[in-house]
Parts: C-alpha cells; sequence; structure tokens
C-alpha cells in the first residue's frame, strides 16, 4: 500500500505532537519537518529541512500539517502553501476563521488542493458536537466546559508581568455543576461562573507578590471576573508539577424531545497532553484531505463539512460491516 | 421558507416518537402518518392515512421516516419506497446493515433518491463515535457501555415466558468499570461481565416464581453469562414505575498519543425516551436526506457518510461563523 506522505511545518509543541502521533498511523509516513530553525539544532531524528526550500517537496509531500501559531503564522502560511498542497491546520481565532476559510477556498479550488481549516478539539470536535447536538435536540441549551487544564494562552498572559519568572495557568470547570447538569437540573450557566483560573508563579528574586498578584486578578479579558487563586512556588516545585499540558472539557446538551422527556448528550475529553491530541485530530483530518484530494473534492473545509468515514483508513465497506 | 415535508411510515413507539419530536423543528412539518391500521382507530391528531395510499403523497412529501421494526417491516418497506421518495431508517439488525444498504443504494441512484439508512444512536452516533475515537487514537482501547435501560428486545423475550403477564428488562452497566476507564485505568472488558441485567416481573395468578425465574435466567442469548436479578412486582407496581422507556450508553476510548500521554474520549446519552431519542436523530438526519438530494447527491449512506453540516437548518457560513 502507498503511505500518505505528510510533511509537518513547524515544530513546537504541536509539530512535534504530529511527529510522535504519526507512529500510531502504519498507513501514514513522515517525510520531514519544515521549520525556520536551521534543521541541524532541531532535536528530532526526523528528516528536517528549512521551510523555504519545501517547494522542492511539492510532489513527495500529500499532506502539509501547518503546525505554526494562530496569530501570524497560519494566515501567511496557509494561503502560500495551499497553492502547492493539500493542508491541515488548526487555525483557531474562532471569530477569524470564516475570513480565513474565506481566503484558503478559492487558492485551493484553482489549485486543485484540499485545505482542512481549524481542526483541533476546539475548534474541531467540539464544535462538530455542539452542531449535532443542537440539531437533534434543538429544544435545549448547550453548555461548554474547559479544563481542568493549562491554557497556554493565560500562562503566557502571567508570564509577561514583571517580576514573573515562570506561571502555568490552569483553567477549572466547577464539577458540581456539571454534575447538576448531567443530572438533568436547570442551572444558571455563564462561561465566567462555570470556571475558575489557578495560577502557579515563579517569582524572579526581587519580586513584590502582593503586586504580581493584584497584576494577575487585574488584567482585563484573561482573569477579570474570574475567580482566581495565585500560588507562588519555587522552581523547582514548577519544574517537577507544572510542566506538562494536560486539558480537556466538555460539551453537553440538555434537551426536551417532548414536555415530559429529557435527553443529555455528553461529549468529554481528558487529555494527559493537550498539544499530542489536538495532533492526533490534525492527523486523521490530515488522512480526510488526502482520500478528498484523490476523490478531486477540492476547495477549504472544516470538521463540520467532512463525513466521518474520510478520518479512518479502512473502506467505507469495511466501516459498515464493523463499526455500524 | 419552504418547510420540509416528513411523512411517517408506522405509528408505534418510534412514529409517535416523531411525530412528537417534529414540534422542535420549525423549518419541517408533518404531511402525514402512514399506517397498515385504520387511519380513524390511530390516537392523533395528525393527518392519518393507510399506507397503501402513500403514492399519492409522491409530489407531497420530500423525506419518509420509516418506523416500522427491522424485523420485517423495514427490509419490505425500505426498497419499495425508495423508489418513490427520499427516505430515513433506523434500521437495527447491525449484522444485516451492508446486505440492506447494497439493496437500498442502486434503486436510490436509479430513481434519484437519498436513503440515510441505519440511523439512531445504535446503530447511529455510537458507531459514528467509535469510528471517530479509533480514527484519532488508534493505539487505544474502545468500550461500549449500554444503560441504564429498557431493553425492548430482552423484555419481550420474558413476556413470552409462559406464566409472566408483564415485564420489564433493564440493561444495568458496570458503573465501577465506567468509572475506572474514565479515570485511565486498565480494565478487563467483555460486554457480560460490564453489564447486569435487572428483570420486573408480573406474574400470571397461577406462575410459579421459581420456574419462571429459572427460565429467564437460562434463556440462550438474552441471559445465559449475565448476572441476572428478577424481581416479581405486582401490576399497580409496574404500571407506576416500569411503562417508560428510559435508556442511555456511553461509548469511551482509552487511547496513548505517545508513551506516556493517555486521551480519554468519552461519548454519552442519558435519555428519558428511548424511542423519542432515536426518533430526534432520525428527524435531524430527515434534513440531511432532504439537503442531500436538494444537491442531486443520491444514493444510499449510513451516517459515517455524511458531514455534520447536513444535520442543521443552519447554512455552512452561518455554522462557521456560530459555532466553530
Amino acid at each position: 500500500m502507498n503511505k500518505i506522505k505528510i510533511g509537518i511545518v513547524g515544530y513546537g509543541n504541536l509539530g512535534q505532537g504530529v511527529e510522535v502521533g504519526l507512529k500510531n498511523h502504519p498507513d501514514m509516513e513522515l517525510v520531514g519537518i519544515f521549520s525556520r530553525r536551521d534543521p541541524k539544532t532541531l532535536d528530532t531524528q526526523s528528516p528536517a529541512y528549512l521551510v523555504q526550500d519545501i517547494l522542492d517537496f511539492k510532489d513527495k509531500i500529500d499532506v502539509l500539517i501547518l503546525c505554526g501559531g494562530s496569530k501570524t503564522d497560519i494566515p501567511k502560511q496557509g494561503p502560500a502553501l495551499i497553492e502547492h498542497f493539500n493542508t491541515v491546520d488548526a487555525y483557531d481565532t474562532h471569530a477569524e476563521i470564516p475570513e480565513y476559510f474565506n481566503k484558503m477556498n478559492p487558492i485551493a479550488e484553482k489549485n486543485q488542493k484540499v485545505a482542512v481549516i481549524a481542526t483541533g478539539w476546539d475548534p474541531g470536535l467540539f464544535s462538530m458536537n455542539r452542531l449535532m447536538q443542537e440539531a437533534i435536540l434543538p429544544n435545549g441549551q448547550s453548555y461548554t466546559f474547559w479544563g481542568r487544564g493549562v491554557s497556554q494562552g493565560h500562562s503566557d498572559a502571567v508570564r509577561r508581568i514583571k517580576g514573573v519568572k515562570e506561571a502555568a495557568q490552569y483553567t477549572v470547570p466547577d464539577e458540581m455543576m456539571i454534575n447538576k447538569i448531567l443530572a438533568g437540573e436547570t442551572v444558571d450557566y455563564n462561561q465566567k461562573d462555570a470556571h475558575t483560573r489557578e495560577v502557579y508563579v515563579v517569582l524572579e528574586e526581587d519580586a513584590n507578590p502582593t503586586k504580581v498578584e493584584k497584576e494577575i486578578k487585574e488584567m482585563p479579558n484573561y482573569f477579570v471576573g474570574y475567580q482566581t487563586g495565585v500560588s507562588f512556588i519555587s522552581e523547582e516545585e514548577f519544574k517537577a508539577e507544572h510542566q506538562s499540558m494536560p486539558h480537556g472539557g466538555r460539551v453537553i446538551r440538555q434537551g426536551k424531545t417532548s414536555k415530559d422527556a429529557l435527553s443529555i448528550i455528553d461529549f468529554s475529553l481528558s487529555l494527559e497532553s493537550n498539544p499530542e491530541f489536538t495532533a492526533a485530530v490534525n492527523i486523521a483530518y490530515a488522512r480526510a484531505a488526502y482520500k478528498l484530494s484523490q476523490e478531486e473534492k477540492y476547495g477549504a473545509r472544516t470538521v463540520l463539512d467532512i463525513a466521518p468515514h474520510y478520518l479512518s483508513s479502512k473502506s467505507r465497506e469495511d466501516l459498515m460491516r464493523d463499526l455500524l
């Protein structure tokens, strides 16, 4: 069997997650990692190249997985690379996904490529479950919870505060509220009350903890309105306890099928490595991108536009027999 | 807006569930219920007709939802009706789904119709989740649990025993095992050990409880190998406590993304009315059948073959903006 040939663009947490994750898929192979950094400096056994040489691989790669950041990398790399490659990305700037789609779609169609955008778990699997839950139980209420897990964005924001050497921010959902929802009770949900924030901070030597704590708790958008706990810990404790990147969450729908009958649908994730799981979703959608391109179904797509069988290495016939 | 015009074939629990469920969908309307019974005898406010008159409605119905039984009704009605109508059914004889698909697909294609087969939750939503979980976490283990809920098949089997007047059989999953799996522990799962069976029986006046209990517990396929509890109750208690049809279950996957990192995906359902929820899934896929037929994508499909956006009344653009 011809293996699906994958390229990784960007070698941060997500790119490393794709690299390790591909080992779980015997129908796929990693052709190369493409980085802005000198390939010799990357800590990897896989073939690595400079990203500016990527067009040399135009005919050697079936799908590129774009593992750069959503802020500056993907909006530039996506439109440039979709001219030459099928792509998958985890673009996650929710508000700008339609604009990004509208940029990618015509280029993909014109160049007979497939772009799967905004994969991962949120956006991604959570979006799909929100859609399906709402379509099946229109007379109801949806709830999303995140955590317990590390929010990279919030950790970065705390690290930018003067006097902070290291920081990890955990988003913690209200488990009591979750249990009430799962038990069919009515709850008064809003995102801020449904989550608390725990921050673990290593201070610089001369820093003022009172000032740092105040600055964290009063940070607009990130912490204002949330119940936030700040703990100051040693660098040793930080390294021992807060280096991994667990995450998770759930999308729940309570909906009435008739006046008296309630249904509850719950989709939940518990992840020891957030970047590795996001990578795992990206890999499955890379297979979908490959299969769609084989069927000449070109253009940009989100997880909402792709039938489940495309994710699998099995044929539709085998799936119908074994999984239905 | 033109509403999607729905017909219901068969007026048992599922048909009644579709009738009540359609009230939750402002973009759909019920044209009629088609039954083998005299329409005047049906306990409904909706228009009702004899099923043999259904061809008079060829141009008045967009999608028929087939609500008959999988044993004898659907295998006959499906191939006969797909010639003239788009159809959705909850055909659930797992082993014979491929054969049924192969019967429906060519007729649907030839007559430019769409057949969505084997919808519901198992087969259906559970199948889809099994596929996606396995595709994303290939290095792992899947677990399916059913219940706590009433199994109609098992209840019927008990009712056929001599001396049994009424019976309800609850399938009960091993909650401790579920909690272990969700906590990431390794368990020794097999379907029989993971479920127990609770049977509530109303005896005929002259029946021998010891004999009935023995006959239940030794019934091959249904009860042998399962830990089964039998309780004899009064007809009053049965009517008060065991007339509703709750069900549910979950599909869980434990999978390693790398040597050290475990991910757990859990999809669970808790349903106060099993037939109404199955109907709710059928209704969402009836919308999908309609949209597919509008796009001239004819043929037979299962839930594995249909992109999520087809289930929704919203446009792809709105979904991308609001749900992704």
